[in-house]
């Protein structure tokens, strides 16, 4: 049940992703459905029927009429990703808060238009990159910053994959080169490459590779893709993502005193519970014929489901810059910039024959 | 008990590793510990009472004299890599069969001399990769060839790490440009290039590009590498291995249709009992917010550890080239061979700027 002060969200347009992230606002205790926006009236309307949308949520036949409501104060963007720069700069002119399904941008510099459009409104950037807020996020960075129990972050590795089914690899918006043109590399390198980022602090790597050979749809849309990360301490990371093979969320991060494992992290297999594996001061048994101890698996539980926490931090952002005059919370672009800086060199890197690509902020 | 026809073994040094196999070797059923030489008849009394030699083990103060005695079928060589060439090819000239330590040799080029000094001589070859001969990696390999469960491999990633300590660092042979110069990469890095040809079944990678950077010692023995391999289908793998990292011992293979996991793929958790995690046909729950199923644990259980087993499937070789004139096995020295150029096209890469390096058998 929304407080009397929710932050009341549009949504633009009828995407699949949008079903779930209104039941997560629906979820949120400081947020609320106030409209939807579509291309058609008759397309808006079905979709907040079948969606449970509240009677009171408006129903527009264009995204311009959303953002042309008083009444909104914030906006949820989950349209392909070609059609972002245009909207969400023009929502954030509109002053409404911005959150944006990912992949943001085709590339940091869009992005960064869109992030200085937000700025100069004054209004809230934040990517919807639901795992950031699930609990367990939280006590995995509490296990990686354990100088006795982890150590120093030593490598990391990452995969995100998906089995596209035929349909999926015709028709989807994520492997047409006209509206999701960085494909699998977008869509589920996006996660990957923000786990690796989310490992290292956020600090970038000094060189990106793509590895050799990425598969690409007739349109030359990326379909799977790898590439390897470097910091000039020796740390690296790989990834890979696709949409060729079956389902894999993992991050494994190794540190000099312990490693960290989880294999769900960009949807947890159940919602009100999620598994991570650590185990920290592996060492030999007597002659090498057994390792000590065995990794330990830890549950963390939360109540409210992953993107409804994120509708709830991002509401609190929000409503702190509505009712207190706040500034905007710089880590949500900064963080968002940084993923769209790798995913640009990962491209320029396959571009160039799998060439290193420096990566400056 | 070894049987009355059981493989008479001659031990080459008394290396730490050599107490393990000669565990091994009094495991198996058709095996039996018949010498251990070593640079003095002092070091080499003192490692058969240590590690319980039978009372008929004859003692020699010298490598030569276990290859010259004639009740020697075949030998264990656990000396430094640096001196396999010499004493592994010795051994084939003395007829004796070879139970070589990895890593093999230095590179492709000694190995070859090895592997034509086996076969000319007639005798078995095999490299000491324990892991290979455990049941559950019969069961796992199973699992990777079901086309309706795994389908077609996709990605790999391999992990082998473990944390020397100050005196391992500084002291350890696997440090020692003039002992192991392969450092990690020949050491842990072998682990793990095996298990990525293992999942392909030896099928060789088009190209291998080493990450960039990998951590040195001040003799520039390689602390910590890691590196891709691409198949020309778009396959791809990754791995890193170091000494500056907590242990860590993992395979993740990635199908079209199913995945693979294990996490102490060199050397079980527990000797009688080895885990392995599949998944398979993963698909999303009603709004995306679920995946199903979650992975599986498998069990393996083993009644001789798998270094017995080693010992156990290569006396088996032994036997029937003694007792019934077969040839000696090539699966063996084939799979070595293969393991070692990638190995060298690593480090090919890392001394061309992390270039990618083709491999060609």
């Amino acid at each position: 049940m929304a407080e009397a002060s929710a932050v009341r969200f549009g949504i633009l347009g009828c995407a699949n992703i949008a079903r779930k992230v209104s039941r997560a606002i629906a979820l949120a205790p400081n947020a609320t459905i106030s409209a939807v926006g579509s291309r058609t009236i008759e397309k808006a309307t079905a979709f907040a029927r079948e969606n449970g949308y509240p009677s009171t949520a408006k129903l527009y036949g264009s995204y311009e009429a959303v953002l042309d409501d008083p009444e909104i104060d914030a906006v949820y963007v989950p349209l392909p990703t070609s059609l972002h720069l245009k909207w969400a700069v023009l929502a954030a002119q509109k002053r409404k808060h911005v959150l944006l399904e990912k992949p943001v941008a085709l590339n940091v510099k869009e992005l960064d238009t869109i992030l200085e459009a937000c700025e100069l409104n004054g209004v809230q950037y934040m990517d919807a990159t639901m795992w950031m807020h699930h609990p367990r996020t939280v006590k995995m960075k509490e296990f990686l910053s354990d100088s006795q129990r982890f150590g120093q972050l030593k490598s990391v590795h990452s995969t995100f994959s998906y089995l596209g089914d035929q349909e999926f690899l015709k028709n989807d918006i994520r492997v047409k080169a006209d509206l999701d043109a960085l494909g699998a590399l977008g869509d589920a390198g996006w996660y990957s490459i923000r786990a690796i980022l989310w490992t290292t602090d956020y600090e970038l790597p000094k060189t990106v590779a793509a590895l050799p050979d990425p598969e690409l749809n007739e349109a030359g849309v990326i379909l799977s893709c790898g590439a390897s990360l470097s910091w000039k301490d020796g740390r690296v990371a790989t990834f890979y993502c696709s949409f060729l093979a079956n389902m894999a969320m993992d991050i494994v991060a190794n540190g000099s005193k312990g490693n960290l494992r989880v294999h769900d992290f960009v949807i947890p297999f159940q919602e009100n519970i999620a598994p991570f594996y650590t185990v920290e001061s592996s060492r030999f048994g007597e002659l090498s014929i057994s390792i000590h101890p065995a990794p330990s698996e830890q549950n963390v539980s939360t109540d409210l489901p992953q993107e409804a926490l994120m509708v709830k931090e991002f509401s609190n952002l929000v409503g702190s810059i509505k009712g207190k005059g706040c500034k905007p919370e710089k880590k949500w672009p900064t963080i968002s910039r940084k993923t769209q800086l790798v995913v640009d060199a990962v491209k320029a890197s396959i571009d160039k024959g799998f060439e290193p690509v420096e990566v400056v902020y």
